[in-house]
């Protein structure tokens, strides 16, 4: 059984494979035989050694894995060997990394998922839509008279948010970098798109909310542009920034901030997946949401375990409209 | 009568008296023989035109007057000819101007205050107070285990959070630049000054609140040195953002901001002094806490109604501690 480690930061190419004798779960520990891997971004700043934690090395790396419960420890009751089970982000890459062909998991992230979805679908909906519901749905802050800008919107969240916005009643607004994606995202089910470096944002906005300016902003970018989505929110609006995919700094634009009095918030996954009731009502909500059809994991295309450096370097092309995924044999 | 104008922006130079002629108080105004002018900064970002909103020139200035009221609209009933009163800012300066020997006020901005209070500390409670009231207690926010961090503590308004921390029993930390004016910052109240650009401010919270990070952060400042502010926050932790002192860029930490999930909250006072349920309570508040002893104006400074220019040097120095009054004779 191989693992994916890396010694030091950069390019895809620092991935490696390392073979691993017998793992043995721990108390609290679950092992899985994996059968599908899905990529997130905060794994290519990981590997970069650019994310919101310093990184050990050598590293593993891998949030979400889905595949069959091979071994528990003495204190797993909630799943046993044979099960299909997937894992949630609810852990530090320095503890577990999902990405092998067999890994231990903490119990506390080990679920099982609904038994419609295929091993690619399971690992192609935590980060997804966990996001957007600790945002928007566990602080009770969505209603349906909402309009709500999704910046980045084709990567996996994105479309998971536009999704779970649908489905609340309120009104998605795709943000995107050109026309390229235009139908895509229309087809994923975005109300309105708009693309932020060939149409005038503010404008856009003003247009469809008649005049009033988005009521929520989801932003994993940030960046120079980021004074744009304030001129874009309406009075008082609320700007959840989860994440940090543009390195250049990003201006706060205090005359616009004091004037409008938005409520800009640090937001990530992680509070409500480490808190075992938070996260027990996420996948619970999002569970009714895949069975009724609202939510629909979006997979762009699948690499083999043995292709995860070309994987990474599609992710980080950006070119993607949904969730990546790495199936295992 | 004279009032003050400018017709460009610029150094308080620009700044003129103007004689006019009778002023007739139309339905829903009052007019007020002023006795007394509180200067803030505002006033000075808005005779550069760098205000939040933009300037109508030629301009007037000025929120915050206390006289006598010499005339009343037809509408107006809360007040009479003969009486003591104060200017509430709640207002377009475009609209009005306090800067007068006698000057016309939109009724809603004018509250008879305390009789036990002089003219010139009359005109240094209603932004010192409200400012901090409307984000720390109208909110809720605020309670008695807080660690509050006062950015620019020797503003006027800086002196009067510092008195609204200590009145609800939560622990006031002073930020100013130098060790200058710590021992004043003290008398004033403030539990803990630490002088930013001599200490280490990080080092210093951590010390101060067991290395948990203040819960509640008041800037009025923005500008480069805000990351620190959100490194000296505890997770979660609320920062208000209520002026613009700095006109350098203001970084946003995102990586910070992801991991630290603060609340970042865009704030003026107009939320609580345009809305006259929330001004009632606000002036309430303010007034028994005047009563008990809790809060007590504090004036650094004051100068003549022909001095005008020098008060506004004065005020664009930044070296004093509290509220600088102009006194119309």
């Amino acid at each position: 059984m191989r693992v994916i480690t890396f010694e030091r930061y950069g390019a895809p190419e620092v991935l490696q494979y390392q073979e691993v004798g017998e793992q043995v779960p721990s108390d609290n520990e679950v092992l899985i035989r994996v059968k599908a891997i899905g990529l997130n971004r905060a794994e290519s700043m990981w590997r970069h050694g650019e994310y919101v934690e310093p990184v050990n090395l050598p590293a593993r790396l891998g949030y979400e894995s889905a595949g069959i419960v091979s071994a528990v420890g003495a204190n797993v009751t909630h799943v046993s060997p044979g099960d299909a089970v997937s894992t949630i982000p609810s852990f530090s890459l320095n503890d577990y990394g999902m990405y092998g062909e067999e890994v231990l998991a903490p119990a506390h992230a080990v679920v099982k998922h609904l038994s419609s979805l295929s091993f690619a679908e399971a690992v192609s909906i935590w980060n997804p839509y966990i996001t957007p519901y600790g945002a928007l749905i566990a602080t009770g802050l969505l209603k349906a008279t909402d309009t709500v800008l999704i910046n980045a919107a084709s990567s996996s969240v994105g479309v998971g948010t536009i999704q779970m916005v649908n489905m609340m009643g309120a009104t998605s607004v795709a943000l995107t970098r050109t026309r390229e994606k235009r139908q895509q995202l229309l087809d994923a089910g975005a109300q309105y798109v708009i693309a932020t470096e060939e149409q005038d944002l503010v404008a856009e906005v003003m247009n469809i909310t008649d005049g009033q300016g988005a009521s929520i902003i989801f932003d994993p970018v940030g960046g120079a542009h980021f004074p744009q989505l304030i001129s874009a929110l309406t009075p008082g609006g609320t700007v959840f920034i989860y994440g940090a995919l543009s390195t250049d700094v990003t201006p706060l634009p205090i005359l616009d901030v004091i004037a409008k009095k938005p409520i800009i918030r640090g937001y990530n996954l992680f509070e409500i997946t480490t808190h075992p009731e938070s996260q027990k009502k996420a996948v619970e909500f999002i569970s009714r949401g895949l069975e009724s059809g609202a939510l629909k994991p979006l997979i762009e295309k699948t690499f083999k375990f043995d292709e995860m450096v070309q994987a990474h370097h599609y992710l980080e092309k950006s070119q993607h409209l949904g969730r990546i995924v790495v199936v295992v044999d």
